[in-house]
């Protein structure tokens, strides 16, 4: 079989090591180079020709500073004869847009999806997509994985008796779902409506969450507000105590500091598919590792193994 | 400018017709043949070098039969030297599928977008497709349209003053919030809860229903199993009445009957843009033409104006 | 080597199991669904990723059914990480459309291999094609094989020596020439002159068919009016005996039943490229396999082995 | 509309004047270069920009020089920021190669069109391809023209009384009953017959020749090797004069003057679509003009008329 | 004729304004939106339908959020059914990554050219760039102007007897050749020489200097190392004044102060294809203003004429 | 893995022997046809099924039938299901065509580059292209190999104590300077200037000649002119003697015998990537063999070992 080479762009050089520590690849390196007048150059510091190669890098701020540092590490790799290349792209940021809200924008979910596939990506391994139609914006297969799993290791083995899992969004409470049932517990949502264009509130929590330890499950926290919103509405509901659970950790605009510091949230856990916004963290945030996930998905890839079958089968 | 040229495949002709008298412009006839090894064979009767062509087609049952027949009638046009190809599909039946809810299955919806695309089409003309991302499986232009206000205006000029307007899914309320804002009343949502893979239940109604004059509105009826049951959480919450008001109007397996038949509903609304299944109708169905405002978006498109225009300054 | 996966549309799952039977490979189960809206869907359930793929569809009625399903296996299985996808389609019945006779029709046998190309195909395994230039209309290799040593090999051991091979057309008396060579019999051919657009008829026969049993080869039979008009020709011409061999046995309208009851037709030899129109037979139809012909093209595909040294060498 | 501009690479300069002559438009000057290391260099020497460009080169030989100079021309054109690209080709000569009767060949027809269209052909023009399949090879629009009504109004006016047109191809022979419909005679056709891979024959004549003045009309004339042996044929049947008409006078290897020195030939008629072989020409030779039609459907063309409409109501 | 539709990025929208008034047309609104998590979105505020679309975005930095910026305008217009989309790009910074020097780099003079295709630009107006080559890195129509009469006319009506113009590098020696005889005066040029890998030194100036009134004509400045060793070489032979001319501007790490700042140099003159690095500007500096010649393209390519006839008639 | 197939095109016939001598594998027959048409067929007479192809094809006079031959070649290969086609293109022609220096031309490296990838090349193994970036006209994988340690390796072991390398082109030094090192001697170069459109002399030699050995290092000889301006300049410095080294020899217009019998010229190396242009040589001139470094090339190619290793090490 075709050797594997795996590289990571400058996104998340952390999670992409330990990777590589895990499937026991080494982590190429890469040399990335700023021109004066602005430009990038990458080059793949290793034998690329007939390989099967994973370029390892989650679309996370500076955003574009990464897209573009993509586009050039996957034109490098195609134009290195590598036998097949895999975005490992445990965020994709532009997933968020979706859909054509207003006259005259792009849909740059889709967009950018073309624009991996004309730098030279073959495949794309990516984690808990924004909605599950992004899928579709791609022409190349990808692989979807979900931290579900990682998620509620984290919580088994406590007294969950008294726990309820609440979704911030009831017309996706279908993760939170399954989320409740590996940990054997209800589930609860909160209702999401859109009232109008510009605005969205919760206005009501579908199921029982009086007296109840509350885990707020949702794919990926940016500023909080929702969660802040969902969090008021919980305790008019007299919910006993709060954890924070999601895949992707943005915290943007100190949404962590924010989050944190309310009094009633006991905990908040997230999974290292984007590297921490400020880098320092806060005592109550667990950072789960994706990396045993994402390196067993790159081995079955590798070898031609199922990957839904990492899923479907628990 | 060149001059426009309009097919209809044998999904709709009475939608054509109809739009065409709009238009003021005539329907040209289509021969479809089929041989005796069952392939079809479709000639555009009428000119279409360097014009402006477009072709209705709705996609309906029986489905597959109606996409190859769309798919000969744009290689036909392109073939024929059309300057420009535009699909009106005022139904697309595939942008269901648009997600990939199971392993090894197609994404139908971006599939058959890339097929219309393949064939010939340069862009579409849709209306209310199932969800707002399927517009972005499209690589050529799509121009969306909705027909709340030609629903809206069906129910203007009545008393509304207990009127209450219900979307059947929380999570997709948008919709029917601009509907009653239209119409000047409050909103009302189903919380249509997935807990599991295979089983979507109504499990509340988000809002005052009690004695209420009610509206629902949904984008499309096929079998109708959620309304039904939304009707059970709305007579548990005494209702006072009920009218159904939707886009497509499906109606497969009888269930324009089954709905029809329940003496609460008052009214069931829809519009022209499936033909009726069985042809007979029912005695409370009312059936809306949208043929006016398809036929205005295709003189906007032919003539270069705006169509964003004719939904967001009213 | 990557292993090989073996799928089969719903067109014909008996010459599919048969195939595998001679190959030696499991048929991969297939679920395919049909949703309320006549939307398919078709989940391949067998591990596809790496895998050397093999999807069996003849496009026989209802062909556009049979067409949109292979489209979406074809998706399916791309989008599931396949190697190589390759579609296996012993009847093509859109090939016939291969000219433009008509303004504004489209060329259905180039457009339907553009669409399996856009839906995913790397490779088509055919089985005599309509005309040789079809195969000018696939951008991906095409191995196309022909079934005349299994024709033949029905025949030989049988007293031939008073027997004339008999091709209905002249134009195409190639494959009935090399039939009589398998043979070791004289060659004769009816002379199908198309004096106007819309009439084709068999104004002579070229060569001796005095006294002689025949043996008319044809590659396809669909409503077999031109075999009809043939056997006129052979009476008048005071032939001895008839039988009747072909590839494709489409009998469209009852053909079958029309052409064996006539009582100098000793035989009719088909092979099953296409499955029964009735599913009943006649008693003096012989259906040939020819699964043991594609299970061998499909094992030589897999393993790298020349195709054409089937036919070259023998 | 967009202004036509018309230009000539190297290949037939004569029919290029003509046609412009005949439109009324001027034939703009090309330059071509050959450099010291024989790469070519074609420079259009008018503005393109926005432009209807028509670029008029029969593929004749020397055709591999005559194909990369088109090539050369098409990019030029398209790097000029023309509007529309049509390639006017009278002559295609790769359309022979429109099968693969042998393993491991091109379908030459097939991948010049391709090459074509990669180089920058928005359409085509041709005349009577050699097959009518060769239109399926191309992806982009190809009308096609037939000279029947020149070569007819040749004979028209004449005493026909006694003539017979003659096909020398049975299975080809739809041109030459259109053509003896135009001249109100009747046709008959030789019985091309393919008995082995290498051996074509003409065994019989169907129809009544003795003592008729004949009309051969072939499509094309290359070596001329079925002509003569045709003429034996029509010698044994007792026919009391030959004439020869055909679309393509490629003559080649002498051709011209084989088949004018046999006396019975009276007359040789054939088009201008290729430039006469040796320049010279022979005494019972007449060419005939299709400036007048080609230069009348490149109008249609540039008009947005229906180019069809040339052929169907004679 | 569709009307013409002109919006500017972020990138210069001072030089768009100033395009924008010499060609008499609106400079359209556009809404740029940055997200929570990093991603942009841009909103073309003007209707796009049928419209001769031009973007104005140099690629100057940030270069990476100007480039992503510009692939979102572009999928923006062109699903806004934008008739024809020219990127007008007076600066395209990847230009100089115009080869392969290092194993497994990327060329992203071609990789960026192929992302604004697949994004939607139709065709290409640019200045100067850095290579003749890039022009073939592009797989649309590009215009490339140049400013050396806009230089020109700067210096025109001085006392010009004792000038000499000075190329930095004898490679590249053309354009100030061609600017020398715009002025009538003689050309020298400094011998560029890359003896290794990684060094590059003018090691002496071909022409006569000593005792001269220099202008050094450049593409760019960037950080102006080779200008400073140029203008060593110059004094070693005795140069009486130096003057610098460019068409881009970068100066970069503060180029603009070090060279201004040289008391031989008087005057250093540059155009606004990039806006100026600072903001400031250096009391030696004059910025040209391209606007006009953009504007006249502009105005050439909407109306059809020709490009290159701005320059070949000098 | 994948077998090696080798095929040559009629090329350079006696190099791909060699080449295949050197990798110890077969050069397969090829068997290339003429019709009477002119109109060429290849047909590759070995299988390719699954194989790892090469088609070795120098682009050398006569050019245009060399192109369409490959081009055939390549369409062959990929039909016949190459698993992978790699064009061993030691010389490309048309690389000097890479730059628009006049209005409506085609940029034919460019151009031929996307035509060579639409017939079929999945990649492609050059020589010394004419300018590094032509390397970025082609979309797929190129390799590119140069000849300096070979003629390098002639001049070894010679007494080179008086020895200087010129390049004749100062603006492309940088191969000269490596050879320079190679051999340990000093560098010079010619100061090749354009002071306009249509003129290039060589004003200078920067560097020190006089009373030295000197060896010219040129990329390509075709005419020969600059070699010639340049010895005058050399002989004005009184040089002592003069060697001519090239990569490519083409020779042309008699260049070989011009440059070889001026008396100074002591010696001309080149090597065999294009034929000998007449077949006879000089007697002056040494043709060095790069079969050894295009076999290793290919060996490595087929085994996925690094190609650019060959050359960063020494």
């Amino acid at each position: 079989m075709r050797d594997i080479a795996v590289f990571s762009g400058s996104a998340h050089p952390e999670l992409a090591a330990e990777i590589c520590a895990q499937l026991g690849a080494a982590l190429n390196p890469v040399r990335i180079q700023r021109f004066a007048n602005d430009c990038l150059e990458v080059q793949l510091q290793a034998n690329c020709r007939e390989h099967d190669v994973f370029l390892i890098q989650p679309i996370v701020p500076p955003v574009q500073e990464h897209l573009v540092e993509l586009f050039l590490m996957l034109d490098a790799a195609r134009g290195a004869s590598a036998a097949r290349i895999t975005v490992v792209m445990p965020h994709y940021a532009y997933a968020r847009s979706d859909k054509k809200d207003a006259p005259r924008i792009s849909i740059g979910g889709r967009l950018m999806a073309d624009l991996l596939t004309t730098a030279g990506a073959n495949r794309v391994l990516a984690m808990t997509l924004h909605s599950p139609q992004v899928h579709g914006f791609f022409s190349v297969p990808v692989d979807q994985l979900h931290a579900l799993r990682e998620l509620a290791a984290h919580f088994q083995g406590r007294d969950l008796s008294n726990t309820v899992v609440v979704s911030p969004d009831l017309g996706n409470a279908k993760p939170a779902s399954a989320f409740a049932r590996m940990l054997g517990v209800p589930v609860a949502a909160g209702a999401k409506q859109r009232f109008a264009d510009d605005k969205v509130t919760i206005t009501a929590i579908i199921g029982e969450v009086e007296g109840r330890d509350i885990i707020v499950l949702d794919d990926e926290i940016a500023k909080g507000s929702t969660l802040i919103e969902l969090m008021d509405r919980l305790r008019e509901r007299d919910a006993r105590s709060i954890r924070i659970a999601c895949t992707h950790g943005l915290f943007a605009d100190d949404a962590l500091r924010r989050l944190g510091d309310q009094p009633d949230v006991e905990e908040i856990v997230c999974t290292n598919t984007v590297p921490l916004a400020d880098g320092t963290g806060h005592p109550k945030l667990t950072v789960l590792s994706v990396a045993p996930l994402l390196a067993e998905a790159i081995r079955r890839i590798h070898n031609g193994e199922s990957v839904s079958a990492l899923f479907h089968d628990a």
